[in-house]
């Protein structure tokens, strides 16, 4: 008799920014007459820069006219614009080949769809806190057994990230196929260092893992000893994929665009005695059930590349970067311990008093106005934090610091 | 240790497309004097209507103001292209909640990932000629079983689509949990009738199977006796997921667009004396696995159903099903048998003296400079068939018979 995928029925339910959003509504309700902050999702509010506008209404005109017309596109992503993100890569000292670079509608798709590829009996180790995409796209294929502890998995290997180990994930004893690791980080902002990740790619090289690499937040580097991408590592290229988006970097996450490095090396046992190679796997897993990114998309993320989108961009990068950088000095003055904010747009603040992370954001929500994501809905270890996010106004993040300070 | 998802493994290399792509190149070569016609990529070819550009223009200019720019939207779609999709069901009589509607980046995607919320024993059933995504889909996710004599799978159930059945797949003696139904069909250009969509409905029901019915051609019913959608069938919303597209709609095949109706009805045995609803699954699949189709296209999309878009887009569906009704009329006048072309966009074409359809496709290019899609390619049932497209120029179309009529 035909039943449900069992694994789905694994999942926890996801309340976090339902519950979020009940008890925001509850407050607005309230107190209509005053005006609630977020600094809650991870959203950009900043619009689309000029150039990729520009880019977007030309090559809408162009799919309206006879010779300018383009039906499907390929399902890697046009050349053009792999050869943009190519380019991109050797200002790092990365070489690819563009066939290594496949254009997809979001790091998200491209993450939650890649564990696919593997084996369900690989053993998976995440971070926490954690970006719950890693978890739930697992969970969903059988690999994180059943729920334990009250909001872990059986089979998952947690990396706490505290403060003591500053943000650095240990390695495991034993050690697990699949890593994922998010640098810079979401949600703790932290961002792990050169001898860090070098670190880290030896291990997995040693071991035999497969590091699933979230750069998502790449364009938010500001300091110079923490590498963009993990190819800047020798050896990467053996045991990493790399999942960049231009959610962040550009404003699109209405627009949907991303890319995954996918290099010729990485190869996993058949079973059979030979090896398969990765890209040629994740090349088959879109055809089929992927048709490629919108051609104007791959326009508008092309234009972001060009010397005036980029100059564009990095302008809205360091304006939420001094948004960050307003929380970060201005929460310390109030006496908060706070990581991150640095290279990344989002800052991890430490409760008062050791309050749990509920309470402190349910404070903030009613006696200030401001909505915090609770540490505690990205893992255990988040227990204690709150994540605030740079993505909102500058008048809005002076504001916020403002009515903390009324606390 | 790490491996590979043996299932993927079982995949048939797919040298369909690549085999005649190599072919033609050749043909190419040897003769560049002479202009080789394609009546073989099911690709669109005329320009998006002056609605969808107006509207994707206006969208993205939106999206570079403050007040306009829309970051991620609602993974299952915005509310406003869920109502027009609503409102475009109540006229056949279909009504829908609006909460029933999921909006995608392609009906590829839809149907390729939907798979993922049945258990994997699940017995699927394709017809025979089918498109191949139903079928990799599956074997991906080890429903299919092991590849055997010479392209079909030891798991899955066909159900042959000949000119005997007239391309209406008779009912399995044992009832699989899942069947695929594409109507109008690819490739062969046919459409179930309404008493034969009602049988089907009418067997679902009897036998607790759950139909997956594409419906990515419907805008090209023209006959009256044509179910646009099955849901017109009463009882269907018990045992009917319905995938619609843009792509053959409206030229969306390059803009990536997709709707698909999830019926509230639809629950399927957790394996511990339960249901749970397949509108919930897909809700959480997609909220894991994808953040939703690009503001800027989900308002081109819109516009499609306006008076204005809806006229533009129908004028240019009546231009292609012209071209198939040129297709079909001469080709039956110089002999061949032919099938489909009135109520879709493929000529399903017999071989003539019973040769195969590679033989045959090999003849068109070599001596007409045709490129045709041989039937064998979608199935052992495609054998002594080629499929041809209206999705030609005009001009095209009409030279493409005068060579055939050379021949």
């Amino acid at each position: 008799m035909l039943a449900v995928n069992p694994h789905y029925l694994s999942l926890q339910k996801s309340y976090l920014f339902t519950d979020i959003a009940r008890k925001v509504q509850a407050v607005r309700e309230a107190d209509p007459g005053r005006r609630i902050i977020s600094l809650g999702i991870g959203d950009v509010t900043k619009p689309l820069v000029p150039a990729v506008v520009e880019a977007l209404r030309k090559a809408s005109l162009e799919m309206g006219e006879a010779e300018g017309f383009r039906g499907y596109g390929p399902e890697h992503g046009y050349a053009f614009l792999r050869e943009a993100l190519a380019r991109d890569y050797r200002e790092l000292g990365v070489k690819l080949d563009i066939d290594e670079i496949f254009i997809g509608d979001g790091a998200k798709s491209d993450i939650g769809n890649f564990q696919e590829l593997f084996a369900e009996d690989a053993v998976v180790a995440i971070t926490d806190p954690v970006y719950p995409v890693y978890v739930d796209s697992n969970a969903m294929a059988g690999r994180a057994g059943l729920p334990v502890d009250g909001g872990r998995f059986s089979k998952l290997v947690y990396l706490p990230c505290t403060k003591e180990n500053g943000f650095v994930p240990d390695f495991p004893r034993t050690a697990p196929d699949i890593v994922y690791l998010c640098c810079p980080n979401n949600p703790t902002g932290t961002a792990l260092d050169r001898s860090a990740l070098e670190a880290w790619v030896t291990y997995a090289r040693m071991h035999g893992c497969l590091i699933l690499f979230d750069a998502a937040y790449e364009a938010y580097v500001t300091e110079p000893g923490i590498p963009r991408s993990i190819y800047e590592i020798d050896g990467a290229r053996e045991v990493a994929v790399e999942f960049r988006s231009y959610s962040k970097t550009a404003g699109f996450t209405g627009l949907r665009c991303s890319c995954t490095v996918v290099p010729m090396e990485l190869a996993l046992p058949d079973g059979r005695g030979w090896k398969v190679g990765l890209n040629g796997l994740w090349n088959r897993r879109q055809c089929t059930k992927y048709n490629g990114c919108p051609y104007i998309v791959q326009r508008a993320a092309e234009a972001v590349h060009t010397p005036e989108g980029r100059r564009q961009v990095q302008a809205v990068v360091a304006g939420y970067l001094d948004n960050a950088s307003t929380l970060v000095s201005s929460l310390r003055e109030l006496g908060y311990e706070v990581f991150g904010g640095v290279n990344a747009p989002y800052i991890w603040t430490a409760t008062p008093h050791g309050m749990d992370s509920w309470s402190f954001f349910d404070l903030l929500l009613q006696q200030a106005q401001l909505v915090c994501t609770p540490g505690r809905g990205f893992g255990f270890a988040g227990e204690g934090y709150v994540r605030l996010t740079a993505f909102g106004t500058p008048e809005d993040t002076i504001e916020a610091v403002a009515r903390m300070k009324a606390l």
